[in-house]
């Protein structure tokens, strides 16, 4: 069978991680890339000799890129004709204008968390909805603290049922590298409700979610504290919680005792573990963490904000070109192509 | 009636903080503090023309003090001898220690959070367990995260009644000026549940609570998620909720929409008011922070780290030394003193 | 004598500062501050009473202040009618438009640093140009930054001579309670040579300057260390350095073992003296920071980003207003008003 | 010829590293690496595999590796039959004791720069006095800053010639991961010189050396302003500086303009390279930093700080194994088995 043909369209923190992501899929060709300026990763994909091949958007300076003798494969619309479906994780809002392309050329597209969402049939996360983006044209991600949320969410919903939840997302305010955006000093609140509460409710439609959502200056993973409530008035004990976590590939239980003291840990541990760039698709779950509140359950996780929504936003690619059918399939094969779940016992 | 004279051991944050309170109290009269070394504290109450005497305690350098021209005016034991209740804000166990001096003396002492519960006959909260320190000779605060969120929550419970509270305590992990402590790009999290819940069923038996605690990279105070749950199930709605914080006079209710953006706002607002030291007795309560979840209430508060537990002690010494019996008038006139209240219409 | 009438265009950062300062002088005016909205500086404005008028400029939204009972005097037209001078310290640009209404109305104005040079006559400070701002018209202040380095820098400069400078501006990135610029583990770099060396040799032509900036996530004074070269080659000992540090009024000469173990050493120390805001007018100067490098002299200063150009700005008003005429005299009264140097033996 | 066999005693921060690159050479063999608990470093060791073996020091948990089902191939001593020299990174004092461990065996070593300079037999840079370390038993490698700083200073002395520099370190406090130390909003400084100065003037002693330095909240890269002066006072002119930059294989000339903002920027880009952990073994140095000032220059380096001390540490193993005899040779070797200076045009 011939491989899915993949673009992405936007190479920053989010696009490089999809085409390394990509790349690693052994049913899948990454034909190329797409960007506007010489950014420090455009670089480093030169200094690493052009892995993948570059298309330039409209707009981009071809002049400066041959000046510094990056190589060029073609344009933004050669790389749409060469493809079947395109990850778009441009800017907030330019990916609404390229989906006026895509539906030209009668390609697919899954856009990134940035984008609203009005541009897609169908809101998307590889866990908890795959089948209803099973041949999808447009798909939209959530963002990377709803996925990983979701993914927590999603697992005990499964194991125990979940009415209700209540959460604390005490987020990381930029990436490491990040120079236009910060925070010195200060803790930053949002308007009550966040809209990853709202999102949730939106993938998972039987369940009533609220929170409240506070900026940190840090750069290294969300945390989030979750008080979830079971099916009418059941309780949900720690053990159940527990296990279910412990079972779910993309969930790595960990403990303070452990040495996991923080969100800071898990960026080391990655580091330590050799890979590339750092990155963890999982999300942290501290055992220790985990504690009963009347028939609640509370807990917290860590998000890698990076790297977290490769693996459901090529489980989207997977549902929307029909190459798995189920969500079982698709997060399995996913899964085995990026390396998921083998440190589980 | 005599002026209930005073001590403050330690000379720390709290320490002057508790002094520079005590000595606003019609009612009763700072004798001294203290410590045991030249501080940038005691450098400025130097600099400042000594407005209180200094003390020192066993160790400390006499001659130190001298060749920089600080006045001593005699050992801790000649403050005991002057005092009918010591405000002991010692570092941790010290308190423990000097408790021994203070029965010798027959007088009286109020420790803060650092120390164990058991050095004190009575743990103390102003508002929520006044009447448990009436006459009583020890007693211990809580701290100041635990002090912050006791008065929501028991201003929650008196008008709506509570039974059942889940934390999630973002800290702020050093006062300005701190560099014996710190956190750089981390967010830390403690082994659940916080202490800070277990202290709030101590005050509150009939409160069932629990929470997570995660440190931040801040100096200007902790925000405090709280998820409240009514009596057998009863629903407690956002209006109740905000009429009961608007009504309380240390609690100052604020929006995001009003300029209030996170807690380093508070401590420029206190800055801006001309507040010594740019402190503030208010903890701050996000009016659009107020969410419901199902019956029950979710908001978010900002504890000023360094001052709010001043008000609650010094309504320990009215307390403890009979000036008041009962809370509304213990409170009702440490708040005169100390100006709390008058910005509420 | 009349007092000379003085307004305050623009409330925040340094608006604030300056009001306060020309509050203390005996023989100025404060006639009122001119502003757009209800930040929270004027929140805390009307919660103290309202110690000064306040005026509205072009387009605020009086029926907002209205509906929030803040007092209204009149219009910045208004204000600029009563006043002799104002001090302009809007947001950079805004002085510019601001100054045709000074012309027009033919009174005389100081502009804060974040305008352009052109807007002024005389780019101006206290202490190293006080002469040349007598009786002009329009004075522009050197930054926060330049501020505090020419005030050692010319200290030095009249003491010992000095040829030239090499800086290190280590930028603290934002202001307490700013949540519009931020930074977040991370150092910035600035192209050199930053633009404090360049100022510094328009103020100081006989000095050649140059330097390098690096803007780092605290809130709480830049540190910049100076590498000074004597006139000719000459040797600036240790000795000289100190010597004129000390005798200095607005430089407070400190040492890391006294307990000034950094930049937020000094705000505590401002805030433990009962400093209004916990403001310190003074730059720091570690005495063991300084140290010989050949023939030159090395050492390291701290700026309270916040106040340190209040002093030299109402100098300024001395100056343009010929109410002294000499820089002795000018900076004299600046200091005894504003309790500057006391500290001193 | 048989590979000279490697151990690495402290499996942190330096000895992940060190183990690393050891096994990356063609001409050594890593034995194996040996450590006292089961950090997230030996735990990522697991998960990977065991890439390396692992051994025990005294004191050590035996049981606890078991339990974790951490394969562990012998004692500390063990190791230490089996190798011909010890790249010793335990913490600061445990080295000095290890030494006699190291005599007893007749092994060499080489100690990390948190060891007292006495350990050694001679203070090394591989860059700077590779000839002293030839055949030497134990060396003592510079610090990370002082190793980075003598790169650029060394390059320049040999271009141009250095007599004097004044240096400024804006040091990050703490390593990624790292919750043990920490800063929250504050700068601190170190009395003056800075031990980096002092120990550039052992390893170059014809250079006259001091600096300050400040501690600032961020973890990723120390930045190093230098005010370097020539020989007998000749000009060092920008062009000479940049050009010697340019040529050395370990340092990396960037520029603003091109993205570079500031320490962080580096290692995004060595995520962005896919370099293992985002390291960089090179120094990064602002071509927009360099501004001449008088006749001496002034530039900005960037040190990555966990990584930095590798490749002169390799070099270290080849000069007192006597692998080459000369800095040439010896550097050439290390440059090439780490893929140093590939980028160069």
């Amino acid at each position: 069978m011939a491989r899915v043909r993949v673009g992405v369209a936007g190479y920053g923190t989010i696009g490089q991680r999809l085409a390394d992501g990509v790349a690693l899929q052994g049913d899948m060709e990454l034909v190329g890339v797409a960007d506007l300026a010489p950014t420090l990763a455009i670089r480093a994909l030169k200094e690493k000799g052009m892995p993948y091949d570059l298309y330039l958007v409209d707009g981009a300076d071809r002049a400066g890129f041959d000046a510094l003798g990056i190589p060029v494969s073609g344009t933004f619309q050669d790389l749409i004709g060469k493809v079947d479906v395109m990850l778009d994780s441009s800017p907030g809002g330019v990916g609404a204008k390229n989906k006026l392309l895509y539906e030209k050329a009668g390609i697919k597209a899954i856009f990134q968390g940035g984008e609203k969402n009005s541009v897609a049939d169908v809101f998307f996360h590889g866990y908890a909805n795959y089948e209803k983006g099973v041949g999808a044209d447009y798909l939209k991600l959530t963002s990377c603290n709803t996925t990983g949320l979701i993914r927590a969410v999603d697992a005990l919903d499964r194991a125990a049922g979940v009415s209700k939840v209540a959460i604390t997302i005490i987020r990381r305010v930029a990436d490491p590298g990040d120079y236009h955006r910060g925070l010195t000093n200060a803790l930053q609140i949002d308007k009550a409700p966040s809209h990853q509460a709202v999102d949730l409710m939106t993938i998972m439609p039987h369940v009533e979610a609220t929170g409240i959502l506070v900026h940190t200056p840090v750069t290294h993973g969300h945390i989030i504290t979750v008080v979830a409530s079971g099916k009418d008035g059941k309780k949900i004990t720690r053990e159940q919680a527990l296990e279910c976590f412990e079972a779910h590939p993309r969930i790595r239980v960990v403990s303070i005792a452990d040495g996991f003291l923080g969100n800071a840990s898990f960026f080391k541990y990655a580091r330590d573990l050799g890979n590339p760039r750092g990155d963890m698709y999982e999300i942290g779950l501290w055992s220790d963490s985990i504690v009963e509140t009347g028939n609640d359950i509370m807990f917290a996780i860590n998000i890698p904000q990076e790297s977290v929504t490769i693996p459901e936003t090529i489980a989207g690619v997977r549902a929307a070109m029909k190459m798995q059918l189920t969500r079982e399939e698709g997060t399995r094969e996913t899964n085995k192509y990026l390396g998921i779940g083998k440190f589980k016992k």
